[in-house]
């Protein structure tokens, strides 16, 4: 049995992700490929709930370093009931959002630090890595807006992040480009602002050169 | 205004932290000390939630790591809005268990080592660390029947600890001995076998010696 792939989506919200994983999923499919969907933070019975503590509530809610251990602890339960399971029977997986937000979000965004928001992951995960990661990469106005974000505005519900202050939302796009570059093996930046057909396109073209698909 | 003292007790199920945590207290207050009491998982708002998802369910229900990053999370919360606010107004804390029990609960009984333990404590709390940390000793037989523990019986409520196996509670009980062992200057092992009066005296006798008490 050959192990499963393992793809990740990431970038800052309204990017695009949830509309792109389902159309990567599909093309995926159409070659033939058992593919498993999932998400962050969740994903696992017990990442859901830890979820619900994440994503909900005031921006002040948790401290950065609160934040990044809730979200890790979200992802080590994630990984060993859902990810591992699924590559092991040889299923490919597709993570929207993965370790890399944690990186962006704690490590650049809130300050916390790069390296060491990695060696926490070193230390949850082992070594543990997706085999690619697109990074979708776009000016902020235009992915809040299609978040619907307005600054100071109360959605209720899952909207504690977006509620985080533009200048949050600026680090986070530019902590996704330098891990982008960092990590040039594992990552392709994308570019999201074009239409949703065109940002499908160059995905595939990335994945089918990076995964070497027909 | 002098910074206040953090003083943690450790021990396994039924060992007596409670009750003796509570008489220490009213032995500094009669001193004249202000002394604040807090406990873990749990001692601030966010962390007292993280708690509940601890310490309620299977004893499964959470892998070893994923429980590490929780407690850690917990005592992130815990720290930055509770015990160090205390503290800089000169308060004196007493925290039922602190992140000794990490190391012992993951790091040593369940077996995810007590180096990579301490290297999470590091990371989520930098150099914090208590002055004083009083290890309650007992057999763990004595300790499971003051807890009021059967193997296999499920009492409802916040036992998932208690219903780990026996072998859990003896892996532990070391683990605690090994801690006072390695860091024998913060640490005094309190042989917890006596009544609750004679492991007082105990208590108050290393208390007075360790942190120049009158
Ligand atoms: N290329 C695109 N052009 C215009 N609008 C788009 C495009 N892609 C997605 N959208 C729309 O933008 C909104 C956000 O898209 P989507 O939910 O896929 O982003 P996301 O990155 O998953 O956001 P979040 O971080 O909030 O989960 C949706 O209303 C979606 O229909
Ligand atoms: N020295 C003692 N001798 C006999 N019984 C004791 C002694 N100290 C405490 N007890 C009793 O043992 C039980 C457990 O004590 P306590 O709750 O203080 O322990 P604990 O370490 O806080 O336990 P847990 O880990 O479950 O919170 C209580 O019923 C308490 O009254
Ligand atoms: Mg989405
Ligand atoms: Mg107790």
């Amino acid at each position: 049995m050959t192990r499963g792939r393992f793809i990740t989506l990431e970038g800052g919200e309204g990017a695009g992700k949830s509309t792109q994983i389902r159309r990567l999923a599909a093309r995926l499919q159409a070659s033939g490929l058992k593919v498993l969907l999932t998400r962050e933070p969740g994903g696992s019975p017990g990442a859901e709930e830890i979820r619900s503590l994440l994503v909900t509530g005031e921006p002040g809610r948790w401290t950065p370093m609160t934040e990044a251990l809730l979200v890790t602890a979200a992802r080590a339960d994630h990984v060993a009931r859902t990810v591992i399971p699924a590559l092991e029977r040889g299923d490919w997986v597709i993570s929207d959002r993965f370790y890399d937000s944690t990186i962006a979000y704690q490590g650049y965004a809130h300050g916390l630090g790069a390296e060491k928001m990695e060696d926490l992951q070193r230390l949850a995960l082992g070594d543990l890595a997706p085999d690619l990661t697109l990074i979708l990469d776009l000016p902020v106005d235009v992915g809040l807006a299609r978040a619907g974000y307005r600054e100071g505005q109360v959605k209720g519900g899952e909207d504690r992040f977006e509620r985080m202050p533009k200048s949050f939302h600026e680090a986070l796009a530019d902590g996704f480009r330098q891990i982008a570059e960092t990590h040039k093996d594992r990552c392709a930046l994308i570019d999201a602002a074009g239409d949703a057909d065109a940002v499908e396109a160059a995905i595939w073209a990335v994945a089918q050169a990076r995964l070497g698909l027909g």
